[in-house]
């Protein structure tokens, strides 16, 4: 089974370039509202899990005890920009359990955009293990093992405690087996796992609804997911679509990337959550379906609607800024 | 037709995604040697062209009245990184026929890699147009018209007699009609051209030859591939797939990228050429692929063929450096 086109972009007239892929649009008793492609086979869902490996924070009560307010808790479940303050905030995580950088298990690498990269370049001369764009996750990981007293060493070992505990969330949430091959490293060393899009965007309409969740679960879901959305910045950061999806929904939406073209989005009111992923791994072709899947199936007013919809096209410029064709959303 | 996939991305034991694409190998007569795909409908080759496009230059004489050595011609086909010497050789060769880089109609961007980005800010703080990766085309645009008497002005546009003479010429050279929505515009604003693999192939393939062209356009054609090939550097610059190739192909193997995921490959000895574009646009799709499929074309000692049999495959790192996948070509 060949996926369909979900996005093209184009070049004057002609298309120059097509991106396949597939997504699910599903509520929280894992019905399919609306789908495209191959919505069965696992795919890694990389960064998009980040709320989901958060819960344990959370849940634990180790957020709490270590002060933690929505900035913390945002840039828990972030792949960040590496902006000042992403790291800032990441160093005071770990400041509050009594951890240097030095703990974090994830490789350093630059800053997204260049004015960051000139400081950090200018500044300590290069990037830190807190520049990293899932410090907040790492910092959330060790924070939470310190309070449940488990070893902090090997806090990213699929058999540490922590990490087993995670994989049985997202199981019981997805309601899919994470055995075998969907087991595997992502880029910050952190365990990850492939789901399928349905079992995926079904755990996440059952975040963003509670409903099936034990009350705990559900209240740790809503506090996660509410700082996310307070806060859009803080997920990503200038200039990215998490964020600005998240400002334009102004608590109606939250959004979370993942690599290679994985995207989760969930509508708390309208009780759904979408996953797609773009065969490709391009984050771009996503970049543009997303909005338009969330337009279709979010009951916004136009205050909300017409700033996404702007988004389900993105213009391909020359270097003169002068537009020679378009990213557009095939849905 | 849905072309086949050319190349996979593995995280772990998994396929995580994968890259959709048609390639044709080519002699100098257009008989296709190995093919796989859709390789008759036109698609934008992008700076792929760059040779084609700086024929005039050679051909009319101006490259010799400017007094231009192997760098500057291989800088006028190159798609450079924007390192400090590929920025001081656009400005040389501007500075020949007596302008300055406001003449560049590219507009400006930031060069390709951390230290040329850092050493940017700290000294004039913005790149210029001579840091735009085509800064070499447009510079040669430039000494080929005021050579030939043509305006200035307006070199870009697509009715300037120089881009109307590059037009006839990659018409000739490839058999493909340059009419309709196969003109478009670069992402550098100069006119780009969309054509079928088979005849993009053809036309390098007499290029690397010289079969049925008339002795001076011969005589460019090697003159600037030998340019390139001499000094793999100027056409793209550290760490790059087509400085890598050549210089592995060390005067047997002619390399040049286009955007979008285009390339192409001539193997002047085997009177072939290959030529790629992966659906997506996905370069690190053909920058596996193209180092598969020439090996099996080049007839080469093993300390040639060793380090390109190498680049077949581009291991997947986490930040810290552990290989967690790859990118393995499908052919």
């Amino acid at each position: 089974m060949v996926n369909p086109v979900i996005a093209e972009v184009t070049r004057g007239a002609r298309i120059e370039s097509v991106h396949r892929g597939a997504y699910a649009v599903v509520d929280a008793a894992g019905r399919v509202v609306a789908s495209a492609g191959d919505i069965e086979t696992p795919v890694f869902a990389r960064s998009a899990l980040k709320l989901m490996q958060a819960l344990p924070l959370v849940e634990s009560g180790a957020a709490a005890a270590a002060g933690f307010g929505e900035r913390e808790l945002a840039l828990a479940c972030a792949s960040h920009s590496g902006e000042a303050e992403h790291v800032a905030t990441a160093r005071r995580m770990l400041a509050a359990a009594g951890l240097g950088e030095d703990a974090l298990g994830c490789g350093p690498h630059w800053p997204r955009r260049v004015p960051d990269i000139v400081a950090v370049a200018n500044g300590p001369g290069a990037p830190s293990r807190a520049h990293n764009n899932c410090s907040g996750k790492h910092a959330s990981f060790l924070v939470t093992a310190r309070h449940l007293g488990a070893p902090l060493a090997d806090y990213l070992s699929p058999d540490h405690p922590l990490q087993a505990e995670i994989r049985f969330v997202i199981e019981s949430l997805s309601g899919a087996p994470l055995v075998g091959d969907v087991c595997s490293i992502d880029g910050c060393s952190a365990p990850t796992f492939a789901l399928p899009l349905q079992n995926f965007a079904t755990a996440f309409a059952r975040l963003a609804t509670g409903e099936g969740l034990a009350p705990e679960r559900a209240a740790a879901a809503r506090t996660l997911m509410s700082a996310a959305m307070a806060l859009p910045w803080y997920t990503a950061g200038t200039d990215r679509l998490c964020t600005a999806l998240m400002e334009a929904g102004a608590g109606r939406l939250y959004v979370k990337t993942g690599a290679e073209g994985f995207y989760v989005a969930a509508l708390p009111a309208e009780g759904l959550a979408i996953a797609a992923k773009c065969d490709d791994g391009a984050a771009r072709a996503v970049e543009v379906l997303l909005p338009a899947l969330i337009l279709r199936h979010l009951d916004a007013p136009a205050r909300v609607a017409d700033p996404i919809a702007a988004m389900a096209r993105a213009a391909v410029r020359d270097w003169n800024g002068t537009i020679v064709g378009e990213v557009r959303a095939v849905a």
